[in-house]
């Protein structure tokens, strides 16, 4: 194979998985070129990362911090876009590949604006699959847009499930580390702190998804998201709790055989899988030596213990908005919690209220996904700011209320 | 894909693999017909096998059982053949694949008569890739006769290789469970009774490759099957202790990125996978559900500890016929010891001995593999005839007198 230039554009440069992306960039200058970048207002990292691989344009979706950016780069000639739309700009530039890093619904406009330009993606956005996975994946088919996994658990199936017919798996096993709090009876839960939430036991990561590892929900999101990525019904998708974070998924084939991927907690092994596929590059990265560890050890996950992990299946079997509406509550919450407005335990309830307040709408365009997504916060705000006790109120109208401006 | 049906010969039927590959065959009466059995010179079982899968052929290398079992099933009009040269004729026999279950050097002969036929090997038959691998993997490349490992470890490499590119592969892990010796002191080695030694934590198997799993020339054999198989440079084959055998190997890729297979210790498991490739079949055997085990742990192998395991590195370092009498004299050495004519730390000084008194030579036929098997296995004989302190006569002069006629 000869080795071609890659061309990429990296929405969410500045996050955890972006500046891990541009870490495996730097190591590979003869096979990566990079032509964009976008994040959300980070001017000093964006500043430093456009001056080290002097893209041709890059985008923050705050305007302000835009426009701040652009002072401090203009003699470097890179155009600077701002807002929203300067994201989707961005996404939609002329480029192999798309590196889809935007932490949450946010991430669903411009994954889908790259998909749409047929563009193959590297996707470590989980959020746009959850809320629009049937979308996605017929539009990734129908464009010829390849969408490569970038997520631990999804490159691990990726990558055993390469060349192996789907009719042939049994099912599937995410491992989840359990987060820091795995150990917490349900009394300590409900005391937990901002600070003992964040701090996760194997992955460093950012704050929305250090969270929602705490409280499984982040487990939650990738059973969605890998019923869409690879085809498979809720009931093949198992979660098993493994807390040091070597096996990272399993495929169990029909014949009884198990495949588990494994590594080394650290990002740049599933990006670097993402940016060279169908290559492997070697990746001077130390081995994994399971001789010179702990034992591996495997417990039940008891999807009870964890509402919001067994939210999220309900949220399939329900299908339709009710993924996109579970999502967009627990955003809300998340930032509840981490700016000290609510408990850890209130995040599920605020979820589980606002699911309860939705009537399951279907999903025919991205529109509805994003529309379930705005009333899911307005709702699940509304639930945070009025006592607890108080119902939300009916869905069908506050769903046409607040209903925004089409896309 | 069609489900044609797959003729098969089972070498070694009445062996522990040959049992569960009629196990697994008597599950599919549409997709395989068995049309030829061998053995050495079980009759009860044989005649059971052939009146249950009317084989068109069977052979047994014992001449007089051969006798014994064609009186007993001349009315099923079944050919029965004697000797090993009827055995060799059954691997001849017309078939889609022949399953090579034969134990020790013996099955060397046979599977070379299958692939020069070029019929798909599935090979359980380590000794052949021990004793001539480089020639075997040339006749199968050259005659387009795949060969589909049998052995657990090496199934595991097959399905995780399967569709990868060798280049990518940075080195390969057997694992060992270690056997029942494990945590012996070497004083209590020296103690160790056949009774001891053939208590296999994990798995059931036959004696031979029980002993062997004893001593870890099993896995030695197994190194050396894994560089002819995957055509692997013997520094990028690890052993590492794992005593639940739940893992049986793992692929390290340039990557960082480690794809391991694994499946609760049932032969039936991998021999499926080399009787249905391409394909999968769904095998009603229980489901591994690691998080109702208990952990997985992994060791260091210290290869010093295991002078056989050591010694089987050693012989591809030398190459040419050096691997061949490793063989020949560990298949006397364990003979002796089950017979009680020696004791178990004698297995290792008769194969050091024979291999000390052995100057390698190049292995360009078959032939040569056969000759250098016979040598070993006669001065591994008069090693143990004498005192342990008398040395081997010198090499050359009695390779040229045991020199067997051409086969």
């Amino acid at each position: 194979m000869g080795h071609t230039m890659k061309r990429l554009v990296i929405l969410g440069s500045t996050g955890s998985v972006g500046v891990n992306t541009l870490d495996v960039v730097a190591r590979f200058p003869e096979r990566f070129r990079v032509v964009a970048l976008a994040a959300r207002g980070d001017v000093t990292r964006m500043e430093r990362q456009a001056r080290r691989f002097r893209p041709q344009v890059v985008a923050l979706a705050d305007e302000k911090a835009a426009a701040n950016l652009s002072r401090k780069i203009s003699p470097l000639g890179i155009e600077v876009l701002a807002g929203p739309q300067g994201i989707i700009d961005v996404a939609r530039q002329a480029a192999d590949m798309v590196v889809s890093a935007i932490v949450g619904g946010a991430g669903l406009a411009p994954t889908w604006a790259a998909i749409q330009s047929g563009r193959a993606i590297a996707l470590a956005n989980k959020e746009t699959l959850v809320m629009a996975g049937a979308l996605m994946m017929a539009a990734a088919r129908k464009q010829g847009a390849p969408i490569l996994p970038v997520d631990s658990e999804h490159s691990g199936l990726f990558q055993v499930m390469a060349g192996t017919r789907r009719a042939e798996v049994s099912r599937v096993i995410l491992t989840a580390s359990g987060g820091p709090l795995i150990d917490f009876s349900a009394a300590m839960r409900r005391q937990v702190t901002p600070k003992q939430a964040l701090a996760h036991p194997t992955w460093k990561m950012g704050p929305k998804i250090s969270i929602d590892s705490a409280t499984l929900m982040n487990k939650g999101l990738e059973v969605i998201e890998a019923r869409w990525l690879f085809d498979l019904a809720p009931e093949q998708i198992d979660v098993v709790i493994h807390r040091q974070s070597i096996i990272h998924a399993m495929v169990e084939f029909v014949d009884r055989s198990t495949v588990a991927q494994m590594a080394l907690p650290d990002m740049r092994v599933p990006i670097s899988y993402a940016l060279f596929h169908p290559e492997r590059a070697p990746m001077a990265l130390p081995s994994l030596r399971l001789e010179k560890m702990k034992p591996l050890t495997f417990e039940p996950c008891r999807r009870q213990a964890f509402p919001l992990l067994e939210a999220a299946y309900a949220t399939l079997a329900a299908g339709g908005t009710a993924p996109a509406v579970l999502n967009g509550a627990n955003e809300e919450a998340v930032g509840a919690f981490l700016a000290g407005r609510i408990g850890f335990t209130k995040m599920q309830t605020v979820v589980r209220k606002t699911l309860d307040a939705h009537p399951t709408r279907e999903l025919t365009t991205i529109d509805d996904a994003l529309d379930a997504d705005a009333w899911a916060r307005e709702t699940a705000r509304r639930l945070m700011a009025t006592s607890s006790s108080r119902q939300p109120r009916s869905s069908p109208t506050s769903s046409r209320v607040i209903r925004p401006a089409s896309f």
